[in-house]
């Protein structure tokens, strides 16, 4: 019933009705909304693998159990009793870029907005692992939540494991609050994860368990879904941290049908952002030429309180009347840089691909 | 450059790259979201023709102008000092269905989605056209919203006609709070339009210009897009009031790629809204074996002070192991009921075909 994989569209397929359904439930940030710091509501990129779950908070509770020496079980009351914590998180689905593959994987087909920057705020992961006596034997952290399906023949609650020295930084955090208000549905209410870095699938909504297991975590959302290969038979490698991107805010006013954009002839100051999870963003740069010559962009300065929020950039650019693909990409202290060419893999993860925009100059 | 229509897609055309990214940017309504009588934050639908503009409001001011004594100019306190009103009000958008058409209008996708409930507040509209002093030779209304775009050719700020006694109507509003908090930015911050009982063209966002006509305004969005005609050459009939639908929530759990259903055997309550702009629904019906039989649905009770927002209906089920389609449809009081084979026009709008939900059902 199942072979673990995306299928692979074929050449010159359209995206079928099913990719639709998926990209009509689900949302990406309108690439003008990076002009904001945080993203107003309703703006963050959305991804639910099922549906949104109906839980009242009256009656969930949150299990901590597994390789521990006291297993607990946490109401919401008990865990905004706790210490509180708050952070400012750029996340990213680690499907952001995949309709841009091509031959494109099938399954949420995102093009580039699959990103968003709010203020977490709940109580640090850490200390309740502790307090519940981890075993100094564990190796992954299991979250599960309360969203359930089937996805390429396996029936399941979403469940991801974290390693524990992930688990353990401190700032992880179970989050409650998004922008000062109570998360929203579609956002994990009553309770999610926010490990900040890492893409999306990390970042556990409608949370129920947290087990700490003394082996790797073998389920499908670690062994089978989020991976990296390109070979049919290669289990490849875990998708893990947000890889280095800049997006741009797309100048001057668009075409309906095709997002196409015009700018009137003359300065314009191009701005967009630009984060990584793995290192800081040490350069932006951007072409004007549709990627021949590239020219450095005014980086904002990291903000060490929030460290893995993105960061604005900008570019004077004297726009001139005919046409030109404008381009932008981000390097992060890792060197690793975004590519010009496509990396391609079977699932379509971590598409990092650099943004193109094309731009009609008007003469005035 | 422009024929002023949607291209229409080729056989088995499957869904382009533009339509998509539409599709990401613009977003529907999760259809287990129906569960709420008012939709939470972010999970309304929402349709932007262009960009979502950056607007200050202490830059901005409405003009009210055209055919009237006392042009005025108002700053957002200005209006914020009238008398207050408020309305629960369930808007969809005209292209509702779009996608579900064969053969397929190419324009924003939508297949089910695009539908919403909020508590809209502001102020009414018809004293500040009455203060303003409008002619009696007043024919339409124009709304005109800051944001600016290209469509099919023709460069201009969204705008919508309205006709003169549609905009005197005492629930038409002037509304910049949208469940109690400010309008956030995608939903026409800092000032929109409800009309209640129209698709979503009309309820213009973003507003900075209504100017009173004495005759009927023929700019694009009136004239030439928000049309329902099956020839080429046939200017055809304006979109207006919403159509009657009845939606279900999906039962069971989903697929993540298909979105199929699975339900255990036995007796489910299937559950849903059901709504229309011209006249209160009058019933709901649903079939369970694919649209051979049709059973009344319960409906609840019409609420007065909400005579423009959803209704919920249910309906029990005894899930037999096996599959089936479930379908559902509405009849308001003009008569009109939901069609069960499509009413094709080539624009895509007001496509309010019954909702099929495929469904297989696990015996115990």
């Amino acid at each position: 019933m199942s072979t673990g994989h995306a299928r692979i569209a074929g050449p010159g397929e359209g995206i079928g009705l099913d990719e639709l359904a998926l990209a009509t439930r689900n949302h990406g940030l309108p690439l003008e909304a990076l002009r904001w710091d945080v993203t107003p509501p309703g703006l963050h990129y959305v991804l639910t693998h099922y549906d949104i779950p109906a839980l009242d908070p009256a009656d969930w509770a949150l299990q901590v159990t597994g390789a521990v020496e006291r297993p607990l079980q946490l109401t919401l009351a008990d865990l905004q009793r706790r210490a509180g914590a708050a952070a400012r998180v750029t996340l990213e689905c680690a499907g952001n870029g995949r309709a841009r593959f091509e031959p494109r994987p099938v399954s949420q087909p995102w093009l580039l907005e699959a990103v968003g920057t709010a203020e977490w705020s709940g109580t640090p992961l850490a200390p309740l692992l502790h307090e519940a006596g981890l075993s100094p034997d564990a190796v992954d952290v299991v979250f599960t939540g309360a969203d359930h399906g089937v996805e390429r023949g396996v029936e399941q609650d979403y469940a991801r494991g974290l390693p524990v020295t992930e688990a353990l930084r401190p700032d992880a955090l179970l989050a409650w609050a998004m922008d000062g208000a109570a998360l929203p549905p579609q956002h994990g209410a009553p309770l999610r994860l926010v490990v900040p870095g890492w893409y999306g699938m990390a970042q556990v909504k409608w949370l129920t368990r947290i087990e700490v297991l003394t082996e790797p975590f073998t389920g499908y959302q670690n062994a089978t879904a989020y991976r990296i290969a390109t070979e049919a038979g290669d289990p490849g490698d875990p998708v893990t941290r947000i890889r280095p991107r800049a997006l741009m805010s797309p100048p001057g006013f668009p075409d309906f049908m095709t997002r196409e954009r015009f700018v009137p002839a003359g300065p314009v100051t191009l701005t967009g952002r630009a984060w990584s999870g793995r290192a800081p963003v040490t350069a932006v740069e951007v072409s004007t030429d549709g990627g021949a010559s590239w020219s450095g962009a005014e980086l904002a300065a990291a903000d060490p309180a929030h460290p893995f929020a993105w960061r604005s950039w900008s570019f004077a650019w004297t726009a001139e009347a005919g046409s030109t693909d404008l381009l932008v990409r981000a390097t992060d202290a890792t060197g690793e840089a975004q590519p010009v060419e496509q990396r391609w893999n079977r699932q379509g993860m971590a598409n990092n691909l650099v943004q193109r925009v094309p731009v009609t100059v008007l003469a005035r």
